[in-house]
């Protein structure tokens, strides 16, 4: 059985996406455990079945708090889902709560694996090719060149371990494709990267990240974050964009209304729906970040993600890994 | 009469783009006089005419040089384009050349204005309303938070005097709406801007900058330029997972044809070749940067943006604007 925490309470439209998420999960995965945290008012609606346990709890962390704020309250769903994880009462942790105080939790109840400064989020992004990992994507702001280095490092093992992904090219994101260009953080981990053994290829623009011909994108998580919000909100505008012109004309109408089917397919292979959730990496214990905006799939999915983790158990490898680079820090 | 210099040999398409969209300006802009810039053999081709004057040089700049390398080519066209501005034998610079050797050679020729410690690229980009500015896009790395107040401040200038906008909205790019959230270099910036009298609103994220209700998008040149290659790289994506996924069937092809007219609508209002050329603004002259993909009808559009600098002068506001400021940074 793989025993996962799911928060109910988080996310844009929880609890009705996270309840209904968990019940197509349990109907698709039959070794599936769920232990459930949330208000109990919420939790009684759900089915209850041999492969659940409720675990209730009035706290809730709202998603615009600031971490300081929502660590005060040290019973809320995250915390306490959280603990789970910790006292091995589940395997792993999903949530489409306030990342911010997810990570901050994570670090506070989980602890860092030894010698990880900075744990990071890896998001998939979809691609012409296969989907590539963008990290840090929004668990630290001023990150430091080691930092960069460990986050290629860790997202390398995570697509490796996770996905199968055969030697995953490592870029950083800059601002010109020459080696070594880009700012003093950029420089410096170009420096950590080429003195080291990992899949490392140079720098990517940002324009070429979708083309799918590097699997770890490399940067900062303002960046990274930043980066990550703009493709959202870019494909949202150019959609609506194409609506209204093709509101102007009958003809448009028609032609668009015969391509929906088409729009449709583009639309589900572009869905961050269909990856489900982000891994924290850097923490110990397995932590999938869920988008904001989850749905019932997307959390359904997600969960699957936190079935692969307790499968394939990238945190073993990333301990190891991590050990040896340790060794890089000293020399540099 | 308005007397522009283009560097003829600057661009991915040059000479022939540059040469086509001199020619498109000339015949659109009756009181233009044309500096042209270039290799003897390439400017010989051009119809003389009264408009014109031809400064020949047989030095170019790579595309990918860096601005060390390239200051080195003192008679590249480039620069003796600036030093034609310098010594007002023109009164505007037109490049779809080396960005980085144009912002070093701006800079090193025609000096900065009094008290702009670094000038930055200001890019238009398309939203569902009005065009926004993005600055800096491009001119630097490691910004200080000096740098990102006076971004704002001469971004919101550029708007006022150039496009006749009135009260910019100015905001920084980060990673959450909140007041003050955001790395070290945003909260710092976020403090001299409260403390100005600018239209300040705060801080915008990156996926509602293509909304449109802000005018002035701040940040860091290397995110700035990130950013900007993220958008195009993903609009080009975009369209092309649609276009594939349209040739699966009869259908789609059938009605993506109707649809045709409606996206050929869309690519033009979301075309950067549209608004033609990004100032360098903070430097003692209108320089105007053009894209290097640029096409004659871009060259043409930046030349017209030169036309517009003449005549509404933003640098004389700049200049007065920037000293006022600089009792900001010695109480900051």
């Amino acid at each position: 059985m793989y025993r996962i925490v799911l928060d109910v309470m988080g996310g844009d439209f929880a609890p009705f996406s996270t309840l209904k998420g968990a019940e197509l999960a349990l109907q698709k995965f039959p070794e599936l455990h769920l232990c459930l945290v949330g208000k109990e008012t919420v939790l009684k609606s759900f089915k209850n079945e041999e492969r659940v346990s409720l675990y209730y709890t009035e706290e809730v962390v709202g998603m615009d708090e600031s971490p300081k704020d929502a660590l005060k309250k040290k019973n809320a769903s995250i915390f306490k889902g959280l603990e789970l994880l910790k006292n091995r009462e589940a395997q792993a942790f999903v949530s489409a709560g306030n990342s911010g105080a997810i990570v901050a939790g994570a670090i506070f109840i989980l602890g860092r694996i030894e010698g990880v400064r900075r744990p990071a989020i890896a998001t998939l992004i979809p691609s012409l090719k296969e989907p590539f990992v963008l990290i840090d994507s929004g668990a630290n702001v001023d990150s430091k060149p080691f930092d960069l280095f460990q986050f290629g490092l860790m997202g390398s093992i995570f697509l490796e371990k996770v996905w199968k992904r055969k030697k995953p090219k490592i870029a950083l994101l800059s601002i010109g494709e020459e080696m070594g260009k880009g700012n003093i953080l950029v420089k410096k981990a170009h420096q950590l990267f080429i003195s080291s053994n990992l899949n490392y290829v140079g720098n990517i623009e940002s324009r070429d990240i979708f083309r799918g011909d590097v699997d770890v994108v490399v940067c900062d998580g303002f960046i990274g974050n930043i980066c990550l919000k703009l493709s959202e909100g870019l494909a949202e505008v150019i959609l609506e964009m194409l609506k209204s012109e093709v509101k102007n004309s009958f003809i448009y109408i028609l032609g668009m209304k015969l391509a929906e089917g088409a729009i449709k397919n583009f639309k589900k292979k572009a869905d961050w729906r269909e990856h489900g959730g982000a891994p924290l990496l850097g923490v110990k214990g397995n932590v999938i970040i869920a988008h904001g905006r989850s749905d019932a799939i997307a959390i359904k999915n997600a969960i699957k993600v936190a079935i692969d983790f307790i499968k394939f158990n990238p945190i073993e490898h990333l301990e190891k890994a991590i050990i040896e680079t340790l060794k890089i820090e000293e020399e540099s």
